[in-house]
């Protein structure tokens, strides 16, 4: 789906699955990715200085408008791996996530493509060009 | 993504949001659909004859291998809405479930494509006829 | 802990065990208690007039103070249960919520304290009277 | 409820809260603290050499029976914590955790004690004397 290899990644943080995030299946259900990802978003917003809850207290609120999610090697109990993030622009509105979950032998566990916008008072707006560049490292 | 007038909606469900649901944007958190829409999709199985935690302990795990989503309309607290299912086959081993959330008004919430595929320790089996014509309506 | 039969339940809703809240187990996570047991809470709250979303938007946040918990039986895939719900105060400021979840075949799942106080600009106020007659039919 | 300063404690790890685990007040939903616990635990297990999801395959399954729990202090955005473990015997079956979440200004957001049992086919069995050591210190 994601050609990973297209640009270097920006972002990257280790996680460990915790047992409350496996099914009966003994594998980490599908939803539990989303929070992987989200959470490693914003975390890379904040390191870059923007602060998603901060957002919200401005009126400002990064929504989640599409995912596409390929589930390619199952994550399991005490396993370690590392999300990648790198994001960029699709039209003048959406701020595009690409990530990957990756296991410590390179394997990777799962892809996706995370399309948001910001919204103000629910209406879609342009993210501000220092956003942007923050993000992408693109002016 | 979905052309949703394509084929009938073969299941549906009532939800209500639970306020544990939300973030502090106060919409349910992106994550969350993806539970909604698995519990619609294993009562429609379990509709049809099918239960997915028996399946497992007769070694056949149904496993999500990739999912495309949509978020059209945020849903908040106290909302009630309904999720409709329906299954076509993609190929020998996919079996995908075309999936929607509607609120009352006839407001699509959100539209989704789930591709799994049934594994048999750990590797991919195509599903047997009997299934397919449960989930899907055709031999 | 809880002498379930002090006094009458107030209120009471239909649950269905989700697939998604099971671990490996196959029982139901501890955690997912705490879910079914607030969203009980909240609607007995609307039932009676009171909106926790609204509350917020106020400035008025109803908070979990402490938590006793007695998991009894555990909850399967596919088990239908009830959440039974009452309140009693505790000193002027502790409302206390006595609640069960409860089998089909009258057998008790869990039981549960939950000891919640209202707190504005993040200290405790004493509920208003008119609050505390609607959940405990006291005034 | 609990006193903190009796023993020593055996175990601790970092946390960091996940914005996914916020509700709409901003503060961590009173049913995450049970996750964050949880995982303390199993990883606690696993430091000492024992496998929550190995102890599954076996046949073995330690189940939470009771758990109190005090919510002290919201956790909020960005928060980082430690929660931190110990073990102790109530009678021959169960397994009492004590633990507590603490921000790095040693301020205290929870407290709790999470009563555990093995359970072998559904009933309770007394813990062997191996895991009573490994887990209290005391044979």
């Amino acid at each position: 789906m994601t050609d990973a290899k297209a640009a270097p990644w920006a972002f990257s943080m280790p996680y460990e699955v915790r047992d409350y995030e496996l099914d009966l299946q003994g594998i980490v259900n599908n939803s539990v990715y989303l929070n992987y990802f989200e959470h490693a978003r914003h975390s890379y917003l904040k390191a870059v200085g923007i602060d998603w809850a901060e957002m919200h207290e401005q009126g400002l609120d990064a929504v989640v408008y599409r995912i596409e999610i390929d589930y390619l090697s199952s994550l399991r109990s005490g396993d370690r791996f590392e999300v990648r993030v790198r994001a960029e622009m699709k039209g003048r509105f959406r701020i595009v996530f690409v990530q990957e979950a990756v296991k410590p032998d390179g394997v990777v566990a799962s892809r996706t493509r995370v399309e948001t916008v910001v919204t103000k008072g629910g209406k879609p707006v342009p993210p501000e060009p220092k956003m942007i560049e923050l993000l992408t490292g693109r002016a």
